[in-house]
């Protein structure tokens, strides 16, 4: 185990959330907020740890995957820790519990709340709140990566540690040219969508706010009832968005690069685009006899774009939709974005994979040979990934079901401590009855809540980083070198 | 693709029915009902057709895996379909989806009834109902494998497609030697219980009925209080014997060879008691408020065996149990009975399995080499069996995902929904909610009913030889000869 390398990236990191709480600093001074001391304060204690940590430059850079896997979740522990501070310094959130649960949710880009009353909060708080899911969206190591010389054999061990999907790959040879290119492609979408919204009439603060949820896929509003106070054509604007998030970025860089005909050939996305078409056309005949058939569409089409892409913002109770349509959003709960997005979930890769291996395994039980080739894109899946999607996707269920044994100690309804595992597991936010869209996690024991801390970092982080320390604590796994470049 | 043979087999499953059906007239008779009639016309179109076809002899009896899965597949739907028109034919159950709907959860050991009021009916009737479970519990095709002379090329397939879990194991060397054997262990434990039950003073049709129903894990009563009724000691040689019927039963073998030593090293076995001894702890301190300490034991010790044996009686009507009881039953619900027992659910060494392959993944992704070797009972797990198990978990939840979509268009509330699909998927019978011990089937919609009997097949025959009639039906799969022994 190389500690340096450990400690070293844990202090830039700390550097660069101090950085980052500028930003709500600021938005503090120009709504004249008290709560500015909070941010002040947690600033100088992250940088206090952080700077002599980063000056301790290691001489051993030698990086295995092991380290990279915890290294992310180290790092996502330590801004959480940190970045909880303000919430609780200023007492703007009591309990120091709730506050880590809400900046776990932030960074997270889950979205569930314990704030019973949003707008009681002071801005430059909802602006951190909301700030953090545009951080966690595309990763703050992947940040990192972006604007620190490091190898690539370090980097891959963190990018593919902390990046969603079944397998990393690398737009461009140098994997510090792919964080950079990234980050451009999020922060050029991040400011159409203002654009956009700010056209619309929408103002500044809920314009910034709204698209840090949107593009991190994360959730949280800043108003009680979520989006329903916008107008159609702003809640039109999220739609889209939430959408555009959901698809791996891989496809914008094809775009940027005018490869137009490649990008349409990404079998995830024809997925994708199919499984979003379908829910919206039957939730939309389901609560058609409710509203209007355009209101029923752009209501399907917001609450299909936000569940799939794991945003969860609502513009409308769907507590009160027929069970079928709740059904299809739960289902798409599960399924997710795609790999490569900022959105959350099994992802729509793995599902597809799942699905083929099972049609492959019927062939196979039938005619024991000419076994056809398992490919998506066109490309073979190795039986390694293959395997390894399977296995993700029964650590996945087992996590799940301790999760729901522990909540389920609160007594809440089923349908609850269900969805409650469910939304956060998947980094959602809002789930059905107690927990719906108009509802909140308040009502839930601290242990509850712990649990539900964890899940949401196992589902952002794609649950081996955050099961590894844990078997690190109980098993001892022998260090092999790996030849890396340095 | 060899018709004849397949032809033949169903002739002489219809025949085996048949006389299957003897038992219940004779029990009209007894009781003097009238109904007995509905038996002796379908006893008669067994026969009309299963004679001609068990007449002509195939010549060729060259053998598949395939025909063995549709063997299987198609033996279950015709036996259903007959097993239904006493229902019908007496007006006993007034629509025929009702009465195969009932019958299927009969034969597939399932327990989930559309009957409103059990006592209504004849005793024939409820006879044949539990009755069904006994068939069904070891299987229909293993019992023709056991009076039928067959080649072990031949029944292999038969077996495999029809039995319980990951891998059919020979006892013995002959299959059908062990498929007598299994008969003989099954026949002298389910005498073993009536006699038990008698001397506990129960009535003999009661002692009968509530036997198939362990024997089988079905769970069908014959009371609207399922087992409530009965006595403390009744309750307590019923939640003995569920447990026993769902421990694998190459284990019984091993004892009645003396091999005491070898039984107790089997490591599912030491799982499942694990599994059930923690169930029972956990769910008496959680319900401990509620009743006293031994009766919070005894009525905890007895729904967990009626759940994770699948089988579905209750003592007490647990909706009415906190939160955290509730989802332990759903868990064990899904983790369900030891391979080779007549439980249902995924089976607890397909979970140990899976259980084991993410430890391994973990492993792997942090070491890279030196690998451990998958392992269960000392055995070596294959790469075979192991992608096999994780295929078999993605489909049964592929299922379960669209059997939930179907069945929410009926609006029941989620947890209705949800555990309607658990419950018949994983052959148990009771649900929560609408569905709980105290309730019934009969508010689904027929195509609900139609979605459920496909899941109770489904479930029974372990998912593959259900879904391989309908690939065959979309797409063209080549048959390639194996070699079989004539």
């Amino acid at each position: 185990m190389n500690k340096y390398v450990i400690f070293y990236i844990i202090g830039w990191i700390l550097n660069i959330e101090a950085a980052f709480m500028l930003l709500p600093s600021i938005c503090a001074i120009i709504y004249k907020e008290k709560s500015v001391f909070a941010f002040l304060i947690t600033i100088v204690i992250c940088l206090f740890i952080g700077i002599p940590l980063s000056l301790r430059k290691p001489k051993n850079r030698v990086f295995f995957a092991k380290e990279g896997f915890l290294i992310v979740a180290l790092a996502w522990i330590v801004i959480s820790i940190m970045g909880a501070l303000p919430f609780y310094i200023s007492g703007q959130i009591p309990s120091y519990v709730d506050a880590l649960f809400e900046i776990i949710s932030g960074f997270t880009t889950t979205g569930s709340s314990i704030l019973t009353d949003i707008e009681a909060m002071d801005y430059c708080m909802l602006f951190w709140r909301s700030f953090a899911h545009w951080i966690g969206g595309m990763g703050v190591l992947v940040f990192l990566l972006a604007i620190f010389p490091m190898t690539d054999g370090e980097s891959i061990h963190i990018m593919r540690a902390e990046s969603p999907g079944p397998s990393v790959e690398k737009i461009v040879p140098k994997m510090r040219t792919t964080a950079i290119l990234l980050y451009k492609i999020y922060l050029g979408m991040t400011l159409l969508q203002i654009v956009l919204l700010l056209l619309g009439g929408m103002p500044l603060f809920d314009a910034l706010t709204i698209t840090f949820g949107t593009a991190g896929t994360g959730g949280f509003a800043i108003k009680n009832t979520s989006i329903i106070p916008y107008t159609r054509y702003q809640q039109a604007v999220v739609t889209i968005f939430m959408f555009l998030f959901g698809v791996n970025f891989n496809i914008y860089y094809l775009i940027l690069l005018r490869k137009f005909k490649e990008s349409l050939k990404n079998e995830e996305l024809k997925w994708y685009i199919t499984i979003v078409t379908s829910a919206i056309i039957l939730i939309s005949l389901n609560i058609g006899g409710i509203k209007g058939f355009f209101k029923s569409i752009h209501h399907a089409a917001f609450q299909v774009s936000s569940i799939i892409t794991t945003t969860g913002y609502a513009t409308v109770d769907f507590n009160y939709w027929p069970t079928f349509s709740k059904v299809i959003l739960v289902i798409l709960m599960f399924i997710g974005a795609c790999a490569g997005s900022t959105g959350g979930g099994i992802k729509v890769s793995r599902i597809v994979i799942l699905l083929k291996s099972v049609r492959h395994e019927i062939s196979y039980l039938t005619q024991k040979r000419s076994v056809k080739i398992l490919r998506i894109n066109g490309k073979k899946i190795s039986n390694e990934t293959a395997r390894s999607v399977n296995l993700y996707f029964v650590a996945y269920m087992f996590i799940f079901t301790v999760s729901l044994l522990i909540i389920s100690l609160d007594n809440h309804d089923f349908t609850t401590s269900f969805t409650a595992v469910a939304s956060t597991l998947n980094n959602i936010g809002p789930g059905l009855e107690a927990i719906g869209p108009m509802g909140n996690f308040s009502n839930f024991s601290n242990l509850s809540k712990f649990v539900m801390m964890f899940d949401m970092l196992a589902g952002r982080l794609e649950i081996f980083p955050v099961l590894l320390p844990i078997s690190l604590g109980i098993s001892k796994i022998k260090s092999h070198k790996l030849t890396l470049p340095r």
